[in-house]
């Protein structure tokens, strides 16, 4: 099946957290691929993959880094797909690469998720694409539904922790 | 003409910084509406909005809020709509919004762009658009085309500044 | 027993923490509930227990939330009652969750206490009832009497190890 | 009248911003006073006033200060009243201010608010009061129905300006 | 024998940090005496030791304290001994106790070392006594003399790793 | 008269800041030098000088510099005398040069004020001399005094502003 | 002449900044180019600029950029001349185009100067120059003791100011 | 073999981290040595081995240093060789070192890498080495070659990972 989403990442280190993003898109049925591709290591392969990527069916593309994390920028500005950026953790917190994520600078957006925040990218790439495919739209409104139904789940326990303080 | 992208912002102070995203779009011949909507003040309001965005046939929520900046994520958690956030500078060099717009837990994503970058929340939301809708990618490439063309003249430009030093 | 304080997080997950709340209002044996909502994945929720809080004899609002935390200043926007703001500690040494918690706008202040903070949250409550409350303000007392003979006793202690070294 | 909140500012320079919180509870009828006490240069003053505000009929205390900001903490360490916290921003774009107000240890909590937020301190001195005192309870809904309009209004405004785009 | 320096710390909980004052302070046959005295716990007893000291014989006090730390710039406000803060890390990498430290207003200085540096502090202290004893300068001397010596024999050991390499 | 203190600063530029230093000083009566010398481009006036304060009478160092500030640093490693370090906003709001002068390595101590903080500079100096000159001891008593009344006067004037407003 | 150095920035809205690398450079009569070149706009230009630069004869890069800046980065990751970083402080006060230019994967590095500092670029690249080229090593040695007299000059000045205070 | 490259380094406690400079120069057959030299504790023979390394042969020098870094920054004061930065993280995340490495004043630049960056280091060496060397700049491309390979490698294995979900 043709991929509709990309997950690109700048290492291979990365994928223990895109994993998720991987799971998520799985799970609302999304197909998707996944490449590591380096914006400093294998710029040429990052231009073939970023130009042709709205050719081949592509429809939202997802990019990891860390540190000075130029690759969903440097994609972004090789098409005019929507580029997710994901800043992954790996030094000063993230902080670096969250900043060079999504400080980008006029005419080159990044729609740039939190540190580390694999499954909202998908979440994010999902939304996008139900614009206009009223099947993936029905997913998300289950998928929001499981997140409400799960803290309903959780309050109830904790009404029963309460009842165990002595003043209550 | 119905509008296709809603500027929502927390205080018409931020209409300075987000008029750049309504002439962007105007200028892509994206129909769009704004409006002021405080999380804090006018909850209901903003409950209302965001149910009903999707089924008045609203594509993309571009929302903007400075400080502790809660309208993007409450809009994000009451529709499936792609919601674009913009971190306002108003404190902490903006730095206080964008922490408070990016992080969101998971499951309910915001786009996130630059501290003020309304002009990019714009572009996204047209290249979310264009994933389904043709005339508005061909706009795209012609404002990629553009945003090239003015670099290439000021390299133009700097070339006969270097003449101008003794040793060159 | 009727609550007096509502203890609010927006996960699960923070429970942890925010034990330290709970069992310190027990021991000043103020009568409170603790409740699980997401201000993204159950706004309507937050928004049925936030109206109503003040009609049930709830009297001062504890809510707990990491990240871009938006929690605390949801509730404060939908009551009148007093909202203390805990941030929780999840990424970013949890400098995200304060800001998000205390930069509020203008007219919706949330009373923030410090990163991970739970135990002052509790006290911060117990010293607003005792503003009307006489037992409070009298445990209240104890309380800071315990602290003191607390660090009085440390204070006895050094002084042996002092006395261990060879120059004193 | 006797004064129901006392505000307390470490240098008469941080009058222009404290000024708003003295508007505030004058427009809600909330009679207050007003020292300038140093925690650094005046100590015995401080220690004198915040060991008798609740004898003299002070219900909430506000202390701003700025940099190295120990105000809030020490007098919270002396009294048993709710202790609000203004960081005044003087440096460091009152970062340094509001980390030494809300990291307070356990035991003696302040109840911060952000940066310069003069006004909501004064709007949660009274949220305090209003626990027990239905007239400033009244006159927060008030308050809160004011802040709507205006945002009301704005968004009104807000339309007008969007029917000049041509697009639209 | 008379303490020449005072150790002061907010809570025992930074002794295994402080510990290394002591040890120095002992190295260097200076007497001191080591106080657990907390800003906000035992204020009173934090007055009475900040204005005897002095007159007992104290010549400098290092205080130590995390967090919101007031401690050195309190009792810096009741002493015209020289204070050296010592900031504690706890929460956020110890800079909301360096900035609560240094950043003390016009007129009340903190001599503030750096995070966690209980050596530096107490050589700092020597060098503030040596400045009228000739003892402790000249072991100040040999101190400084041991520092070179190590580092000199660390460049020893560095050459033969240099050899192990092939190239060299 | 000889000089018991030296102000050394990085560059002229200092000089409206540093200006205050002096001011303290000369209203103290302590004598003083001022030395403009850069760690950077004259590292051997500024080792001249190091080695040779003490035997010159110099009691006391301060030494301000901005950016990534050296100059305490280096001037400590070359004398047993205290060293003030005053970091001077230029970039960064005077953060960068705060780390690079409070965070000394073990062995080095620099007694850091805070950004700008050249008053303090001066009173830390004072308080180091007054440990062995009874003269510098009172006049920092009369010029804490002064601090206090200044503030105490501020508090007068306050009390008529609260009398202006309708409910007190 | 033939060009030595490459002066690339993103926008030309750097060029007041840059502008005192050319001077510097012109100075030490090294000859030199200014690009301006885009990473998000013109990748093309800056690939075919970056493969090409060691055989049109350039010796080292100079490479200015603010906010997300990759500019530095990508020429780096496409040549194996060293590339010199300048971050332009736009927003952040710089700190988010510093993080982006130096905080580099492993095998590409990009040789980071300070926030603006356009003349130490250049000195660095005359440095580096220098290890082939007797003139400019001779030139630069010239220059460092031209900085050496400009704080000389300052420092007789700053005696004349001391003269001027009362006790001195 | 005479050194081409210097690694100094304040303390042997850099040495798992810049071990790694040493690979990669002994990868690249590039002839180097290592020093231990503190620019606080051994100020004399900093001075020694800077004034001479240009005499002894050695073309670069790289430095590396935590916290408040100076020796960087010191060794380029006392020589026109260029001198490469390593921050290394101690405390802070190495912010501090970054920060005082960095921002060196105007004639004093120092090439600043990432924190821990040992590895950029040895090749920014190598880099500026190959300007005049072009066995070095034949094996650097080999060594980008080698970059190149490992992620294509790593691609590869990611297809397969990709077969594994359901619906691709």
């Amino acid at each position: 099946m043709k991929a509709r989403v990309s997950i690109i990442m700048g290492s291979t280190s990365d994928m223990p957290v895109m994993e998720k993003a991987a799971k998520t898109l799985d799970s609302l049925q999304i197909p998707f691929e996944i490449h590591a591709l380096s914006a400093h290591r294998t710029p040429e392969a990052v231009e073939k993959f970023a130009k042709n990527a709205k050719a081949h069916g592509v429809e939202v593309i997802i990019a990891a880094a860390g540190m000075a994390a130029h690759l969903p920028g440097v994609i972004a500005s090789m098409t005019t797909l929507p580029v997710i950026g994901v800043p992954i953790k790996a030094t000063l917190d993230g902080m670096d690469a969250l900043l060079a994520i999504v400080q980008m600078p006029p005419g080159i957006p990044v729609a740039t998720v939190g540190i580390n925040a694999a499954e909202n990218a998908a979440i994010l790439a999902a939304q996008i694409i139900a614009t206009k495919d009223q099947k993936i739209a029905d997913a998300l409104v289950i998928y929001k539904e499981n997140l409400k139904n799960k803290i309903e789940q959780a309050n109830e326990e904790l009404k029963k922790i309460t009842f165990a303080f002595k003043t209550n």
